[in-house]
């Protein structure tokens, strides 16, 4: 246990965040949550939005935060909640992102192989239980929603906790997307608990749909922002190529923790199999991918220098984003080009890569936003009579996209 | 003309607003102008959002502001506008709104007998126009949408204005209301014009949803909020009550300006038939009405002074919201309990009021938002395919209300 | 005692406003302190920055809303603070201010002859307390300066307390001038309280100074401005006139209330002789001062009609402001100018008026600011090694002024 | 030359920033000016401030819009600026800090052996220069102040330019800390140019030394708060440690750039002697070094994994700060603690440093600010008669350190 028991840490989002149980201070010093300092919370973002280089350390700090408020708000209304309890479900919430890998959302089927992050944040909060002599037992029920009182899990992971609340307005904030802005102060104001169930009262829907459509634009504006979605394809297309080269046994410089990666296929057993696995893991940020791909730049293998050296110098992939399957002619255009400048056709599949990608702004799913009435009946806030958009939101939009490398 | 031909007035909302041309400072020192000083943009609102005492004047001139960048990102995309159009276009901005008179939205059907202010900015434009010499004709055929260039109208008052850009930024900023905060930049940067009407580039798109649905929020989050609906009602009801005291010639203390509006029964002919009128409703602000509603505390009229004195306290109506009208059992029972409490049963209409509110978020009657895509083509913004919600927008909201006085 | 029994008042400088004590909420609800909505907290400030409108009435809930904050602060150190003196000192810098008229500065020695607000607050909290069967008496106490501890009278009066820590943040929030602003979340983090004393820590330093010279800032660019300074004098001769005009029997259009203070010559002794003084006092605010103000633009009194109609259309005093009193000469000259167009002579002193201000950053006299070294000694900050400027802050800066009529 | 020409940069602190000139678009699209976007602002500050991972990148952008604004002021002030000068001048501020390596100020002295920043911006620029056709010629001399109209170089290197102006307002953006929020939109509404030397005029005064005083809590707060300073030791005794087993022939895992610095002592001229330096030097950033101390945790030497261990987990070196130099006894004391825990003597120097920094607010020295008089006459801003603080600033702060390793 440290000497100071408690800490004041800057956030320009939240003003001051104030760290006072001690389990939660020594949580926050140990490795694996220091480790989130070196991870983006919006990986390569950056690159449309330069001021996007916040991390999943300071997000889950303000989550944290937010948290804190809103079982202030929740105990002033009359919810009966114990300091056992809010201690759980503040570390429950400090610790969801913790199995976060660099550029997580790219990487998850490259780098590893159809990993969660969410199976990785519970395995390091069980390791931590153990450091923590068994003290975040209750913080792991209350994640996996085994906890009788399902409110404390709803706050953490649902469609509207603490998760969300803090990465948008600090997404927002970073990025200077204004029209991400919620207030989350005025939501925080509104939730309640009716039945063991996270409530929002009556009067707090159209902050409900603002927050909604807020999250609808930072997706379409940043999250899924076409030019992101090149720059993760081109990471993706290196460090699949990189894997090909490692596990045929070709030379390629790369930090220890990166290079275990690289040459092993780790499936979410190897975690439980061996320390190792995780060790690695736990090792691995951001700096050993961006390192790598500093020195690949120079590697004999085309494929891995010329992506490696446009990403580094942003000279990024075209994107084509279109609500139907772009028109084969069209591709077979695109084709014909990148065929007539590389070395070997068989390349061609890292340098023009099609997909899709889709996102419902409001989903109905298993975890609902349950309005409470001044009746003092629930109602899906999808139900509520003036609110003819949410329903709409309810429909998912799906885009097509192509990218490639434009060769001059 | 005055000596110095530019100023810089301070804005919290854009920071400094430049006034470079003279004519534009000749208008602003008016006494016509000067007097929207006197005028709050959102009369009663103050009494739910303390904050929000903002002037006519202030939000006139944010509106010019955001007419200089607007002009500026049109010429920079290569739309010819001359000088003379950019003048003329900012001046009719900037008198938009000369005609509101106090608690202009309440008082249109009590002070005056449904005269509408823009009508009344149209008259007050012309009278300048006289006095400066023919100098805001363009102006003025802007504003009356008569000039050959719709975009320029379309800039002064359409879905996407700068009065609108302006108000909901400065709404937001003077209430504290964050789900109101749009990006105006953003919105500006991605204005263009296609055979001369005004469009939105198709990556503008996401900031148009944001724009309507924050637009939507302040509607029922303040505009329209259900304790600023009870205290217009005060001041409707008690302005009804005075004026028909004046009518049957019980004396009361007034300014002249108002005195003279409780006298006479102005329509919008009498405007033009003497200069009279135009001179009373000129010298008439929100110091006259609450100045009467002071002294009127101790009138001899139970009803006058009784309203007067609630609203002065701020011991405001009840009010309930429905979307159905609201059940005729209730509404009786409230009757009883003020019956039980009023001097005569005549004064019953005075102390509750039935009535109903609605809100469209986004018409397409007359002046949809057109999206100009990459491919050239213009469209409808509610028929853009993954915006599905913006067609719910178009289905208005009504809802009902009662207002009573509560008696203890 | 109202049925609700608290209350969140929308607030755009410091987020929500929550009133949960009972008596506070009645304090709140009382007409003495609604009338606080009605009074500007910076006069004519506005006619320099416009969206300076904001009344000692959100002034008084922001510097109440700091006060919580500190207090919690002191709480989390560890300071022994029971709810009863809590409670008195969140009522003492709630009602701090609840004694000031219209225009209170200008007025003070006009309307009034020589009153401070800070005894008409006393006196109307000491009504207060009646009303509430004594329940505002720690509050008075500490309000007072009579209470055994201190630190709670400091936060309420001293050059740390919370009635400047909310003006200034909520001022430069109004005008926009973000040299003003204040970081108030940090210094209150940074507050504690030894021997019953107020203090601010070591590490707070830098914040103290950057606090004084925001202060500073406010003096020159706002409070003290000189186009401010000459607006207020208009409004000082405006009514000094008009209570010669009264008090000499001519007929002038006032309400009841201003016309009280025109007609009486009301010193401190009459508020104590009289229930009505009070009466009057309490019922007086901006809308009688400007409502009266546009009346007397037709007066046939030169003076006052002149005057009156120069504020109105914003035809402001001229003024020249310098270190050193203006050469006579220059001043002469002026006055020449003036004579030239008065139709009496002896009108000059309302038409040209001579005087001077001053500002001291940083006070020691009586309520120096204590640093807590980090070997828990206590120094004065001007003595703080590494802060040279703050002693020169103690200089007091003087300036003189002439403020004239401009005829064309 | 892009073919698209211009280009819009999202920026939270400044909105849009707008590349609109082709050769300034080529050269924030050259390697050597997107390399800046791993290199972070304020180094190991994040560690104090998690909020302050902002890059050169973006702060050189923010100060290229900076002068935008500058120049257009001027140009409206009727300054006469020709195009070629207003590019030269925008070039000149985009490239000032281009130089900066990894953690600039802590490792000029350990990597390099002495070479400054403003030397490597000069050696890029004119690299640029052969590679644009000498575009950058004028560019480079209002760098190097050649240039015959002063007031270009002060707008880029001065006590008022527009790098100090843009990253006091980011660096408190990202940190957070509100203290050192200036009004920039402000200051450069009253910059003026007067014989070609730029000058402040005189009602700006009070906004300087807002300026000022924001800059010294900066300085204290963050730039050498003492936790930056322990930070900074520590990655300074880390590659001086590095250093050293190179040179001795030891094998260290490192990128290829950071093994150049290591094993070759750089010096200016080698710069100028061999390409491979600045290629070496340009390759070099945040990510080779921070993935070296990675891998150096597991080295065998015990300075170089326990330094490396201790600065990834952030166990930081404890620091004492004292405005005179500290008792040796308190330091021997520390160093026996220290010693008993050490494998080697030797190795005291690498976990007990001693040292001292300092600061002077306002520096008169070379480049002192002038005061545009109304009277026409110029004045140093030391001399204003009401800014007597000013004075007190230019007295420089010196404050002693001793950081040492803890061990438990």
């Amino acid at each position: 246990m440290p000497q100071k028991s408690y800490k004041i840490i800057n956030d320009p989002v939240h003003g001051f965040i104030r760290i006072s149980h001690p389990l939660v201070f020594s949580i926050i010093e140990h490795p694996y949550f220091q480790r989130l300092r070196r991870i983006k919370q919006l990986g390569l973002t950056e690159y449309v939005y330069p001021g996007a280089l916040h991390t999943r350390f300071h997000h889950a700090l303000g989550a944290y935060h937010l948290m804190g408020i809103a079982l202030d708000t929740l105990r002033s209304k009359g919810i009966d909640i114990s300091d056992e309890e809010a201690l759980a479900c503040q570390i429950a919430i400090l610790l969801h992102d913790v199995g976060h890998g660099p550029f997580s959302h790219a990487l998850e089927y490259t780098i590893l192989e159809g990993v969660h992050h969410e199976q990785l944040s519970l395995l390091i909060m069980q390791k931590l239980n153990e450091q923590f002599n068994n003290a975040l037992h209750l913080a792991i029920r209350i994640f996996c929603n085994e906890y009788e009182r399902p409110f404390f899990h709803q706050l953490v992971s649902s469609q509207l906790d603490m998760d969300r609340l803090d990465y948008l307005q600090r997404d927002c904030y970073f990025t200077g997307v204004q029209e991400g802005t919620i207030g989350a102060a005025r939501l925080l104001k509104m939730i309640d608990v009716v039945n063991d169930e996270l409530v929002i009262e009556e009067k707090g829907i159209y902050s409900i749909e603002n927050f909604l459509t807020a999250r609808r634009v930072m997706y379409w504006q940043v999250y899924l922002h076409k030019t992101t979605i090149a720059t993760e394809q081109m990471i993706v297309q290196i460090m699949r190529r990189a894997k090909e080269l490692a596990q045929a046994g070709v030379s390629l410089p790369a930090t220890p923790a990166l290079s275990f990666f690289l040459l092993n296929r780790i499936r979410q057993n190897n975690f439980h199999e061996s320390e190792e696995t995780l060790k690695a893991f736990t090792s691995l940020d951001d700096y050993d991918i961006w390192a790598a791909i500093k020195q690949w730049t120079d590697h004999p293998d085309y494929v891995l220098s010329e992506l490696s050296r446009r990403l580094l110098e942003r000279r990024l992939f075209k994107v084509r984003l279109s609500p139907a399957p772009l028109p084969a002619a069209w591709i077979e255009e695109r084709k014909q080009e990148i065929l007539a400048k590389l070395p070997a056709a068989g390349y061609l599949p890292y340098f023009l890569i099609q997909g899709s990608t889709e996102n419902t702004a409001y989903q109905t799913k298993g975890s609902s936003i349950q309005v409470l009435r001044k009746d003092g009946k629930l109602i899906d806030i999808a139900e509520a009579s003036d609110l003819p958009n949410i329903k709409a939101l309810k429909k998912m939009v799906k885009k097509y996209y192509v990218c490639w490398a434009k060769y001059n």
